[in-house]
């Protein structure tokens, strides 16, 4: 079966979750050599076919429109031949970034005699449940074939068509290079019945990632008996401390919050060491004027005109628009206190030119990644030098922060004897 | 509070858990110094109170034997003053593991100019839920002291007071060496619905790890709204290869399923290729005189009297007993085959002096431990330079395998910078 349609019961996603299993039995053992060309086919089929891609995704397009979708959500979903080579090139993109699989770590000589360490694996069968672009069908593809992973995908029903067209000529690719066709399937969207019978295929599945708002998140949490990695929201706060170069404040500040609100590692909250406030304050004048609406406590609103007071609510709100919290702190503890209280695990910041308050920052923040003097939008797999990401996780186990190529993958043990037993 | 007791509802079960997370906020930044002089603390105050926890445990016996339990099950309860010894010499063998909280892995200067990498830091809050031996209530408090963590132990009713007293004494020195005595938590023993409210404390418990029986594991699993590291059974087997030296063969074969039946990484289930079976299976002999009973195929019956013949369920049974299940297989092929079906990602084991085939044993076995040339019993912490460990997962997911002091940590990225922005 090419891809996946209604009607979905229980059998039927038991027998996509086989057929991933058996496809991902014959990935584990591959050379990169072999994934790499199947990428290779993969972006040479989606180059070669764009037409049929963009008139799936025009279709998906005029049914969005004609529901009433928001302009930003079409933008989302909107495919053109520039971000179709796009969608191509991170493939190849892909292709090029080491094969995590197969790496032996630790491998040591044991008081038994015996050689022991452990060996990089694919988790096995990947499922994953999104909302967004159609590009993720494909980035996510090919981040679970180059890490031996086979991988169900169901993407939101706004791009069903899309996601169609590009899961066809993904599975062309593999199956031109010689690999199963079923390391890669389509699902159709599912209703959230037909979702929970997918998360409680314990066994079947050995990771399920989901991308999207926070209520598909919560409730992939909620139902899922197959262990599911999670991403909250990101409430992402900068410090500035006494003693930062408050132009590189301002500059973080701007960046964080105004570069691209809308993604989850953009600046929701800015807190300033008390004894920089003066100085520094007044300087958010920018963000006014770049038409940044700020949100502050009694003493930022006496500061600067223009600012609004801050309610309760205001602190630990992902605002994902052009909306800052602003608060004035007493040092670096209440800094430390309010980002314990209000964070989300996601990008936490400080700026300082205190080499202890750094480290002390840097050691104590409990989040994905922690960052001094730089813009809370580094927290990117391909700004941390992971090539792409498959998701990010704010809960610590497994991974925690962006997931690339290391995160669909275990350490599984290995040991080298010469008939040792034990006594 | 002390030690926790009935009545417990979920308010009670929250307040625990933050409590602990106020005690792993002041356990994540130490240094191994304060955590080792705590450890060395508990290790004093076990061998200072041997007759206080002796009187606990003689009760919890005196109400096992009255209640019938088995003498597998009493053994495993009592404690003496030998044992206590072992228990304080553990403490310390835990101290003097090297810390691996803090340790910073693939720091690098990014493209950005950007300087990241990752710190490795506590998980938080674990919660173990346990069965067996009250040594585990001190092992694990140790463990997760050593590593940062704050736990909640919730061990089983039978060694409610030895627990208790245990705890107490645990308790004590964590408080003497200046540590919050809320690190380590000892919770009453819960009835199911009681355990149920725990499993659900999503956001409060950053890891759940179950140690006891099938049925305990699978409860923890359905019901948990937490992460839980899951160990199954060990369905352990032994392919004895056509090139196998079968002396050594013969040798592992009795190690691994003889030296101490009862436990999970000993072998159930031995395979052998066809053309050593003429040669090999009459061997087994020496298991037949040891007590062993084997249950074999059709051939094995044939070259060995006193074998049994097995049955369809023997494939895939965990005896944990001195039980055997042998057959014959054409190949390795064969062999791969029967283990993906009926193994349990556990621990598998090849007998070979074929290269080729070891390596492809070693990287197409899918188990948290794959060993070559040496008995199966070697996948444990202990043997595999973990020192203790405080479980062992069979499924993929944050660990594989035998869970050290490293499994009780994540990673976190860290990143620093002199006021860069995103482009």
């Amino acid at each position: 079966m090419a891809v996946h349609d209604h009607p979905v019961d229980e059998r039927a996603l038991v027998a996509w979750c086989d057929a991933a299993r058996v496809a991902a039995r014959r990935l584990a053992p591959l050379d990169r050599a072999d994934k790499d060309a199947a990428l290779e086919a993969v972006a040479r089929r989606i180059e070669g076919s764009m037409d049929a891609v963009l008139a799936a995704n025009d279709a998906d397009v005029r049914e969005a429109r004609a529901a009433g979708l928001s302009a930003a959500m079409i933008d989302r979903l909107v495919l053109d031949p520039k971000r179709l080579q796009a969608v191509a090139a991170s493939v190849r993109e892909i292709a090029a970034l080491s094969d995590p699989v197969g790496e032996i770590v630790g491998m040591r000589r044991l008081p038994s005699g015996v050689l022991a360490g452990q060996q990089r694996i694919p988790l096995g069968v990947i499922a994953m449940i999104y909302e967004s672009r159609p590009n993720v069908t494909v980035d996510a593809a090919a981040l679970c074939l180059k890490s031996g992973n086979a991988v169900l995908l169901r993407g939101g029903k706004e791009a069903k068509r899309s996601n169609l067209a590009l899961g066809e000529l993904v599975r062309a690719g593999v199956d031109e290079a010689g690999l199963p066709e079923d390391a890669v399937q389509i699902v159709p969207p599912l209703s959230r019945e037909e979702t929970k019978l997918l998360l409680g295929l314990s066994g079947k599945i050995d990771l399920l990632i989901p991308r999207g708002g926070e209520g598909l998140i919560r409730f992939c949490a909620e139902h899922a008996r197959v262990p599911v990695v999670q991403h909250y929201k990101g409430v992402c706060h900068l410090f500035v401390d006494a003693t930062a170069d408050l132009e590189r404040a301002l500059a973080i500040t701007q960046n964080a919050k105004l570069q691209r609100p809308g993604v989850c590692n953009a600046l929701e909250c800015l807190l300033v060491h008390r004894r920089a406030a003066g100085a520094f304050v007044p300087k958010l004048q920018a963000l006014l004027d770049a038409g940044c609406e700020l949100r502050g406590d009694e003493a930022v609103v006496a500061l600067l005109e223009g600012v609004k007071p801050a309610s309760e609510d205001d602190w630990g709100e992902e605002f994902l628009a052009a909306v800052l919290a602003v608060r004035v702190v007493d040092d670096l503890d209440a800094a430390l206190d309010h980002i314990d209280r209000y964070g989300s695990h996601h990008t936490e910041a400080i700026c300082s030119e205190s080499n202890g308050h750094v480290d002390r920052f840097l050691r104590e923040v409990d989040a994905s990644c922690v960052i001094a003097n730089a813009s809370t939008r580094f927290n990117d797999g391909g700004q941390l030098g992971l090539g792409a990401e498959i998701g990010i996780s704010t809960t610590k186990l497994h991974a925690y922060g962006p997931m690339g190529l290391t995160s669909l993958t275990a350490l599984k043990w290995i040991a080298r004897g010469a008939g040792q037993v034990r006594s």
